[in-house]
């Protein structure tokens, strides 16, 4: 196999969250227990914005942009400054840290400001330490930047208080020489919020060691009552060694005109932005109007959704934990619950392709996440409230039947 | 300078196409000859979007997009299944030549595509055939995946009934060892469209090869009074070999909603899509619903686009002509004019940033496209018209000034 094809042979994207629909139908059909549970099909594998819909405002901004003409639809790179300027501010207000003007990019998602700041800052055989379980493109992005990935394990289930990362095995990462640290914060697929001394410990290590981070918050809006969120661009570090990746993608629905925002070191933005003239040239200029709603939004309405993501949550957490043998960690952030599944005749991928063959329930497999969750599936429940209720109960009803 | 620092150094955009804000103005205040020149400032580094608007209905699709909801805002990666059959259906008439549902992918531009196919086709050290001058984000992609490129000529001012590719050496880099091959079709900067038996010699010449073709036909729409335009991919060619780009930023005005469109081989395709879902996911999903319009636009409104723009090109190169030493092809599709300047007092570079002060006409110089046309500059021509043909003038007039 030649260097390409190897390469491209570690970016499957078939089990992915969306994909699914990708994978051929009956293939789950032999050896089902049961018949079809009826009921609303719901697709766990991504927020459905139907049930929480775009930012109010959303849809005038991006008129008002496309009425603008040609200075919305060009802009630099990097994001029009008017706009950047504006969310640079309210960035620094909501992290509590100084946010410089020439530190801030506009990208197509926060996929596409994760994209750049690991192209801009891991070289071909650089050490990055990730952790385990994260967002399974951070592993992805390094593998195809011929990093070396040092995992660093994140025991949630264990640990009480904080999200518990193990800071010796990070603080050897970066002994061994990691040059990076990519983690994310609420912890994506967990919802686990890292404590005020994980973070400063974060801080502190990478000082120590001369270690860049990426800090993806992408979730860092979206907290539950009782929740403290620090943000590691706000403790103690040099900025120039920071880059934090937000965007309107989650809590505010606007996934649709794929908006993210990387800050921080204007050392890094600056490769970023050389980087994205060549692989997009720039986020969706009409697009970036809508970042005028954004930290903007009516009073009360970031309370409101946050109140009825805690209400699903705390519903869906109610009945898993009757089940023997689940184990999950209610989130204290985000909208992801990690299912630690109970010994089933069936392997995590056949039991997904069941689920969502006989009980119409899309959730992603743990193996994307990283090793050590194979019996492990994710699901966002930013979903219909009543819809996700009898969907865990489907679900319930399918691990009764394929339990071992 | 580490390995990171050096591949980022070699990305710089300061020169690049709408990139001129970021230049400290005052720059070229010393030496100037005579005074700052009246007149509605042109930027002719990019078409004017308030002069030729996006395509009717294009608005109306994206908000039907947007009320569709969640099915048009989370689209599998390669973009929406029966967005791209449609575009499938018309590209394949467009093209003269059969697109399989396999082979098509919706990127975030033209420039999103672009990105992808280099980065699926090259790998580090692998020898890839670039035109000088051809688009400058082809040489830029090439040296960000370590790629050796190999220089083929385009011989467009010498050349007639042709664009002039100097096929020996084409043949040349392909004996070498190239791997792939990259070039637009018409031209960018020059405009020239290949011919027939040109197109048919790049067909042959990398099947003998065994050479992988990315063809950017970004402005083959847009094609003027006389011109024969041949499809790479219709001709005798393994259609596995080749990947055509096409996008409605151009012709269309459509940039602004960032829409890119790859297609031909599904088995590049399918790298193409696993790597967008590192990169940026996906187009918007919202702008993908614009593509509905494209191909599909009202009776005549291409003819009046083409012909509009065909006059502009008449009334610049007219009084282009006139001045002596000044060297231009008359472009037989596209919206670009490149224009070699006669010897000047200053170099090209300074010329083009006193150009943009004293006369408000921004260019973009011409070795942006290679090493051997630094004497050149571009000029989009998709602009007001009366406005463009002032900001000629004032060219005019600024050459005649600076005259060595």
């Amino acid at each position: 196999m030649g260097a390409i094809e190897e390469k491209f042979a570690k970016l499957a994207t078939d089990n992915a969250p969306g994909q699914e629909v990708r994978q051929a139908s009956g293939a789950a059909s032999t050896g089902l227990v049961g018949d079809k549970l009826d009921g609303t099909p719901v697709d766990f594998s991504h927020g459905d914005v139907n049930a929480f819909t775009p930012t109010p405002g959303a849809r005038e901004e991006f008129e008002a942009g496309l009425d603008e003409g040609g200075s919305q639809a060009y802009t630099e790179y990097r994001g029009k400054r008017a706009i950047r300027d504006l969310v640079a501010g309210r960035l620094a207000a909501f992290t509590g840290a100084p946010v410089s003007p020439d530190g801030v990019i506009v990208t197509p998602g926060t996929q596409g400001a994760l994209f750049l700041a690991i192209a801009s800052t891991v070289a071909a055989g650089d050490r990055v330490a990730i952790v385990q379980p994260d967002y399974f493109a951070n592993r992805k992005l390094v593998q195809f930047f011929d990093g070396e990935m040092t995992p660093v394990r994140l025991d949630y289930l264990g640990a009480s208080g904080r999200a518990g990362l193990d800071l010796d095995q990070l603080e050897s990462a970066f002994r061994k020489g990691a040059r990076v640290f990519v983690f994310s914060n609420p912890n994506n697929p967990t919802g686990v919020v890292y404590s005020d001394d994980e973070i400063r410990s974060i801080a502190r290590l990478a000082e120590a060691h001369g270690v860049t981070v990426v800090a993806d918050e992408l979730y860092s809006r979206l907290l539950y009552t009782g929740t403290t969120y620090t943000h590691l661009r706000a403790v103690e570090i040099d900025p120039d060694r920071v880059v934090t990746i937000i965007g309107p993608s989650k809590t505010e629905s606007l996934s649709g005109y794929r908006l993210g925002v990387a800050f921080g070191s204007p050392r890094i933005v600056e490769r970023m932005e050389r980087l994205q003239a060549i692989v997009s040239l720039r986020a969706a200029g009409y697009s970036q109007a809508v970042l005028r709603t954004w930290f903007a939004e009516p009073k009360g309405w970031l309370e409101e959704r946050v109140a009825l993501h805690q209400a699903i949550r705390d519903a869906l957490i109610e009945r898993l934990r009757k089940v023997a043998g689940v184990q999950v960690r209610t989130p204290e952030g985000g909208s992801y619950l990690f299912v630690r599944l109970p010994t089933l005749r069936v392997e995590t991928q056949s039991f997904v392709r069941i689920l969502r063959e006989q009980a119409s329930v899309t959730v992603t497999p743990g193996a994307e996440f990283g090793p050590h969750t194979l019996d492990c599936v994710r699901l966002n429940f930013s979903q219909d409230h009543d819809a996700a209720v009898q969907a865990i109960e489907r679900m319930i009803t399918m691990i009764e039947r394929y339990r071992a």
